[in-house]
């Protein structure tokens, strides 16, 4: 049975696993220095298709392939799929899985979706609702601009605090196990919103939101970030990972010996004018099923803290006037 | 231990329970035939907000604490909610509930949600993860048509098959209980796609995911449609029930008998000028969390099934020469 300790954090008692992974992302990230470690990627922006909301969907359901490829399953086989995306409406999901014919469960949690559907699916599993399940989310840089800022033939100048939009997803196949990577604990977060109302500064709205969750986390577990490998959050970027040093360290928490971030792993921030580092659902989805889980297989990580971050704004509320609440969902990952 | 049967249905055994519950509509809505059901409506479209996304968070929000002030609760007894809305990004949500401090769990099913965070509330409830969950959704006749269709100051006409985007919100408080409606069952459903490509005609994108849900479900359970005393799906209103009774009718199934959709169960179809019926994420939301509960209370329903439906496109994917793809989620609430 799941239990909840303190405050917020549940803890599971079933190692639901995550037995199979996958990624694919385009040429940007592929160059970039963690490039080798992804299954897929394609040159071609649009990766095929007409347009890049369609490369979008595309993304998806090849990561969903990938993962259950890797681990010799097929779409029949799983019970229930966790998704989400940047786009209006999720259409990244819904249109990309639409042909799986897998009992499809819609998530919106903007950039922390990786985490949030990560966490459903541990916890159905874990549960014994289901016995497997597949969490998936994606981004793509030309879809994200032309949404959330100016189509890109507008060609816009970037702030520095701007973040890229990484195009790319993950997806990981959950399922009870022995001897794979388990999610041991998840803590969803609360949305947090300090009055941040730059929508070219996600780092620093997203930022109250990991520190908080952090704490929150820290305090239900009594454990210290000396006692993980790693502590990952998704897309903080170097602004954002700045600011959840100085909020933690008003609580006397320091993670810098042991923090980094999927947006400051994913891109060269000197060599690919990035500016801030990655940002997007994609973001953390291709690093955790990517960079994190080989780290796993070689034994490099064994208990690591995995913290994706959302911005749950629009152009709509931007437009009215409104801040950026923020949002931090993380999970506990172990292998014995 | 929740346990799955059949394909596609989960079996809850710890009682999750709708221990209090509340809804506020708009004008039209409390003029309809089930208006002095809802605790709350306002004349004012606006809700005293200054534009009509804001006035949407302020209907969930209003939902949430309605509901929680009915079973003497406060914010701070929520260990989690789930909630999503139509708004791109889902701002009725973010913006509705981010002064409440709850950890949240973002959600996107477009007119499917209130049976989708019902669902993952009560498997969440049921698995002791958390004690006391809320599931609450929302839509805003005017926010919507602006983002889906036209501006209303452009004055457009509708077609006959078109429905009425409900304003309203609904919430449930879930929480294990003894002797209150708890959700028997669950079943997630697939993404549907039959090619239906007009986006004035929503009741015939969603029946055949309707259709899909409901014969999973009495296939898996071994039950049939005379067993439940009402079987309610969400907005599909008259066009699209008529397409369900049709599709049902192929596999030898007869829900006529037993059949009501909140779309027609909210609005008066032949005095409120709203063609082809209620829709909306609020629609099934707000019925639910009135009409649908004061029946259990009453004695009138001891185990119903409860479908919302979902049409999971956007405005760019039909742009792009998309189809509609639907989704219906299901639940069986009983009382003993």
């Amino acid at each position: 049975m799941a239990k909840k300790i303190g405050n917020r954090t549940i803890i599971l008692e079933n190692r639901p696993s995550i037995v199979g992974y996958g990624s694919v992302v385009g040429k940007k990230e592929h160059d970039g220095p963690i490039g080798d470690e992804f299954d897929t990627y394609n040159d071609d922006s649009r990766f095929g298709e007409k347009s890049y909301e369609k490369a979008e969907s595309r993304l998806q359901k090849t990561a969903v392939e990938t993962a259950l490829k890797k681990c010799d399953k097929t779409e029949k086989d799983v019970d229930c799929i966790f998704a989400g995306d940047l786009l209006n409406q999720c259409i990244g999901s819904s249109f990309g899985l639409r042909s799986l014919g897998i009992p499809f469960v819609g998530l919106y949690g903007a950039c922390s979706t990786m985490t949030l559907g990560l966490s459903l699916a541990a916890l159905t599993v874990d549960s014994g609702a289901v016995n497997t399940a597949v969490a998936v989310t994606s981004s793509h840089f030309c879809s994200a601009e032309r949404q959330y800022r100016f189509p890109l033939e507008y060609g816009s100048q970037r702030t520095p605090t701007a973040q890229w939009t990484v195009t790319g997803s993950g997806a990981s196949v959950i399922e009870r196990s022995e001897n794979k990577p388990y999610i041991n604990a998840v803590c969803f977060g609360e949305i947090e919103d300090l009055g941040v109302t730059d929508a070219n500064n996600m780092g620093a709205a997203m930022a109250p939101a990991a520190a908080a969750t952090l704490m929150h986390y820290f305090s239900d577990t009594k454990t210290k970030p000396e006692d993980y490998d790693i502590i990952i959050t998704g897309d903080l970027g170097s602004v954002g990972s700045n600011l959840l040093y100085q909020l933690l360290e008003r609580q006397n928490i320091d993670i810098r010996c042991r923090h980094n971030d999927c947006g400051l792993i994913i891109f060269d921030l000197k060599k690919q004018d990035v500016h801030a580092g990655g940002s997007g659902c994609g973001c953390s989805a291709s690093v955790l099923n990517s960079f994190v889980m080989h780290r796993f297989e070689s034994g490099d990580f064994k208990n690591i803290l995995f913290m994706s971050t959302g911005a749950l704004m629009s152009p709509t509320s931007t437009m009215q006037g409104e801040s950026i609440p923020g949002i931090a969902h993380l999970v506990n990952i172990k292998i014995d």
